[in-house]
């Protein structure tokens, strides 16, 4: 899962570089996901679509996009604005995690609001659960996938219900206080119905190494502890 | 307003390209919106005010970011991830436009609802009121902005309630149907308080010109037809 905004940040050599990381993935036969929570007007959405999964027509030819095997949607904008991003992602064979639920402190006071009808993050999983209705596939899984929260294990068993055949990525693992013993709802449907991210936790796990051999060493183990923990949940 | 979408399409040379419009920008004088509509959880939405606003650090020195006078802003992470980008912002003597209803035609299912409390976009307009009250200046408006729809001119009022010392970006004026002409809420606490964006109708102004002189004739006429109206709605 590649976060955007870090790449971002060193700008157009960050660009380069963030293109240069997806193609070293793809090299290894990882799939990668970009990570930037898009989310704009519908004519904007396409534009992003094409940004990290399609192309770019110009007068003198088409330039690729990223050729993310996924990326992340912010739905706030509504069903009209996720769409462009969804379609271009299946048009590539890709997927869609949608926002439904984030992991930060913050995220109860808007999108677990709703009065006395669904909390918005109740809504955004049926929005979530319908735009993926045309995107299962044989195993019965959607290729519009959510980001939910692994901060709120609670939260996990409802947002399973609303989005049966939606693959969950959950968020927060490790650095945000989320624990991956924690998250065993989320693979009721199966092992591939889940992703555990834990972004930070393994991108800093090598920081107190000085030599570069021990930083990969020690950013293995993280991943390898991680992996050995979900597979032993979704047994 | 640079629409980020538009860059990041065409890549490392895209972003490139951003840079150079914002620095000639500069060099004219003009002040440059930077249009990504970012949001992510707290550490991420740091980095994105890096990226924008601030510059980032790293072992070879620090890497500039863009430099925008202001950003847009997803709220819908909350309250804790909305403040880095205002905090970077503001640091930089910068702006941020909270998006707090947008103007395509399918925010009303996600933005209007509400069940018996206030709606969601009332919800984000207390919370851009919020916000902004730590950077209200001598004029008495306020840092950090908000994103309004031109395309639904009854809401303005009771935004305008809402966010009395806000700036309001109206968006959606032309090709999605937006009049300048219904807009005169907007203006109420003076001329300053609200910007009118028309994108597209700008930008496709001069395409039906084959000669630069000519499109940038069209371009110029168009804006200048805008101008004219806005300021004559705040007289």
């Amino acid at each position: 899962k590649l976060q955007l905004a870090c790449f971002e940040r060193l700008g157009a050599p960050g660009w380069q570089a963030l293109a240069d990381a997806t193609a070293a993935a793809h090299e290894a036969g990882l799939l990668v996901i970009a990570d930037g929570k898009r989310g704009d007007v519908p004519h904007t959405a396409a534009a992003y679509g094409q940004a990290l999964l399609g192309e770019t027509p110009t007068p003198w030819g088409g330039v690729e996009g990223l050729g993310a095997d996924a990326v992340t949607a912010n739905p706030l904008l509504g069903r009209d604005a996720l769409e462009p991003l969804v379609d271009a992602a299946r048009s590539a064979g890709a997927g869609t995690f949608v926002l439904v639920r984030s992991s930060n402190p913050g995220a109860a006071e808007l999108q677990d609001a709703g009065g006395t009808g669904a909390s918005l993050h109740e809504r955004l999983a049926r929005l979530t659960d319908e735009v993926g209705t045309d995107g299962i596939g044989q195993c019965g899984l959607s290729d519009v996938g959510a980001v939910v929260p692994a901060t709120q294990p609670n939260l996990l068993a409802r947002l399973r219900e609303l989005m049966p055949r939606t693959i969950f990525l959950l968020a927060g693992v490790g650095a945000q206080g989320g624990r991956v013993e924690d998250l065993s709802q989320a693979f009721l449907p199966g092992p591939a119905a889940a992703l555990v991210t834990a972004s930070r936790s393994i991108a800093d796990a090598g920081l107190e190494q000085a030599r570069a051999g021990e930083q990969a060493d020690a950013v293995r183990s993280v991943t390898e502890r991680l992996r050995e923990i979900t597979w032993a949940l979704t047994g």
